[in-house]
């Protein structure tokens, strides 16, 4: 007896006519029920068709092998970019953090809630002070200093932390190093960053201040992909809140740790549940 | 030779599998081209599917009528309520409004700059005062007084009017008066009204000072369809703005003509390019 | 050698000529140095002026005595109220629960962050569920069923438990029970509720639900002062997030969860500190 | 027989201990009644104190000539810079414009509205695109072509008119011209610029297109007094938009011009009633 299992399918390729029906054929000759389907073309602009679905179909006894093969000639067609997940696949985190814990904190928190379906592999840290939090939900977590002629060294022991773990997703909690270019590409498109301010206001260090010396009248955080340049790559979540004369550098970093939170928690959210597409240096980003 | 043509499908039916294969597959053999495609399952809540689809296709001799047919088979096999309309077809709107401006300046202007595309047919209006408005743009203006005892008279007239001037969309834009059930039931999903507050707090009259003797941080509006009950119709659009202990009811006030022409403005532009679909007491507007 | 004490003085009377002047002068010939004062005058709608100072001077051997006594004369000549209290002291606070832990977890949090200036003095619950929150941090947890008919002894021993605590401040952190207007009296301006929508819209139970059924497009929460009729208290602090036809009752009830605890957690904020005078059923926040 | 009068006072000078004391006493003595006192201590950041008092009393036969006489001595004991403005008096405007009317319609109907109190004076623009919108009111329109050799000449000329009008407040309302620093120097804190980007994000031509590159998920628009160096100077006000990867740079440009009439219109408000204090290139916006 099958049960029905839910599969999300993510699309990239031109716009061409016949695309949305070839795809619905498919799933419907499969079996598949669409329960969402979301879709978004930047034709003519950049041609770029972009495609979401989930649907439900009886669960096969060698996985997505089937389904992947039923699209391969669809692939050829239209030069497709395609992309297939299991909905009930948890995907496993490693959390950098260096002191501060509020972004660690909320994870943790919407994870254990059930907010955001994933697992945290280990926490991986510059400096011991989280420790405490990650012992006291048996998390892994791993102390890997970063001198400043050690850089290459603890990036390295990132690496096998990471493939030791099996990490599906890097998340920079407030970690307060910048990686290297080389761990940037190879983790492209899997490593998401928390910066406190709207990008690309205010790149670099100390933003807050950098706000409050602008004379700002509002806030922001942007969490984004990494790439190899500090605080460019794709945007995922944006959000802002407003600030006034009265407002003090360390009133801005009070006042923006909760929209560091709240936005780095949301992208995360959206990347574990499939729902971003990485063009060039702009997301799509399903509702 | 044919020109590209573009329309504008609307579906509201019961979910079950295959509905979109079959939407997709008939446009695709009808040459059209999807340009874009939103759909929305209430399955398990109501059971409900609806669908908006945006398709270019080469301009037939009948217009929509070889649409129409190709798609009969659909609404049979999938009990499907379906509407086709031309995206080129500026619809006709009437306006109705008392003393107060600014909703009518809002929707005239974004319908001059092309924001909304629109026809004003007329103003119709209780009082004379906004005549002026309507002169100046050479749009008709009708002062229809509402006289205690002559309700259902002005009512009369009104519908005149809007039959006169083959008018699609009726908007209430701060028209205190209040329809007859009669009325609102005949311009079922073709009137919307703006309310001054977050419905459903403040139904009624002087929302604004009921915002004031409740001590709300929050002020709003709401842009709905007119129903027979008051401030009761599926919500369009809403959205508030910030107040707090120094904002008295004339501040209230004029804050919120601000919100009032947003939200109405939002609201009308939806409707007109066919993005809203009422089921029962709630609206789906595919953005 | 004496220090500086920095302390609060809260003043409400009907607004008359040479208030400032009188009060800033007192202050001043006490060798006291202003940080911040704000006013509020509802003249002439009310009539009432409403002023907040923060103000710095050596701090006296009998603590507020000789300010109080400084003060008696203007609180006679212009019939003024008037509170004093020291920067420095950390309310004590009483947080009710019931099951979910969201409102808590962030009170917690950002008392032990610094954010909020207060201390926990106990948890109290209906149900044992939020236990071990209160275990992790030493804090004690009283678990004080409420039977049906059995109302009055829960209250009863909450009220015991308040008085055994030193409590300043209660705060209904989703405690899901409905206090008695006794009770609500008794505590009067120091027993804060969160509501999860944006009253007053929503009253009751399953405000979410409503939500949904009325199929409104932001959906809010409300921190208010507890008065004997239910969700009617004065407001202290409101927000909203904006949703739309694809959330369902328990989408609601997630987006409204971080809603809820922002809020909730600000109202306490804004009270600790001193920021909150009530006047009638409004509430006047000073920044 | 003498009515009263209210006046406005703006102060800024280095915090110490007395200032609200004096002031408040000073203008007690006068017959003076506060009507709001809003102030802001910088202390010890950069030491500044700012305030901003309303005030009624006894119109006098020489106007504000005995107040400033009457604040002489705390000028002098407290290095005091003061500024008292008659509240009666509407603040003449100059708009500047180029060939996109939104943000002139805003304002103008502002004006017109009551909202803002303040009397248009004259429109300047590069191009005779909107000389008829001036015409609709009466206002009078000066079509100042820049010519790329000859905008010291058109500047000249703008000087002239400005004089010529006695215009207390120049208002670039998207005048998509560079002013010379000379004449930013010349209308320091009377020239108000409006930018279509979130300072300092997007500095420079094309902001919507940059932020569509940027693929950013806010849009913005601020508010700024203009200086020397381009879209940095003293902002006053700035709000944001929602967007996400469906909207297009037209889309971005269409949305954006929403923000940008509305935040517009606040700082000039804001100016026209002396809210506004500038401290280096920051800006103290008393509410």
């Amino acid at each position: 007896m099958s049960t029905n299992q839910r599969t999300r399918l993510l699309i990239a390729c031109e716009d061409r006519p016949g695309i949305i029906a070839a795809v619905s054929e498919t799933l419907f000759s499969l079996g598949g029920n669409i329960v969402t389907a979301d879709q978004h073309s930047e034709s003519p602009d950049s041609g770029m068709f972009f495609m979401r679905i989930e649907f439900d179909r009886p669960s096969a006894p060698d996985g997505l092998a089937d389904l992947a093969e039923a699209f391969r000639p669809l692939t050829v067609r239209f030069g497709m970019q395609l992309r297939l997940s299991p909905a009930d696949h948890k995907k496993r985190l490693a959390i950098f953090v260096s002191r501060e814990g509020h972004c660690l904190q909320e994870l943790l928190w919407q994870i254990e809630s059930g907010e955001i379906r994933a697992e945290v592999s280990c926490i991986i840290s510059n400096h011991p002070t989280l420790a405490p939090v990650a012992a006291a939900r048996n998390i892994p977590f791993y102390h890997v200093p970063v001198p400043k002629d050690g850089k290459a060294e603890a990036e390295a022991e990132a690496e096998r932390l990471l493939a030791a773990h099996g990490v599906d997703l890097a998340v920079l909690a407030r970690y307060m190093q910048i990686l290297s270019p080389k761990f940037a590409n190879a983790w492209h498109g899997r490593l998401i960053n928390i910066h406190h301010s709207f990008l690309p206001a205010f790149v670099g260090p100390n933003p807050y201040r950098q706000a409050y010396e602008r004379g700002v009248k509002l806030i922001g955080a942007t969490a984004h992909y990494v790439t190899p340049e500090l605080d460019a790559g794709p945007i995922i979540e944006q959000d802002v809140q407003r600030v006034d004369h009265r407002h003090r550098v360390a009133d801005l970093a009070r006042l923006g740790r909760h929209i560091e939170r709240m936005v780095l928690a949301r992208a995360v959210r959206w990347h574990v549940e499939d729902r971003v597409i990485i063009h060039q240096n702009r997301t799509v980003v399903f509702p």
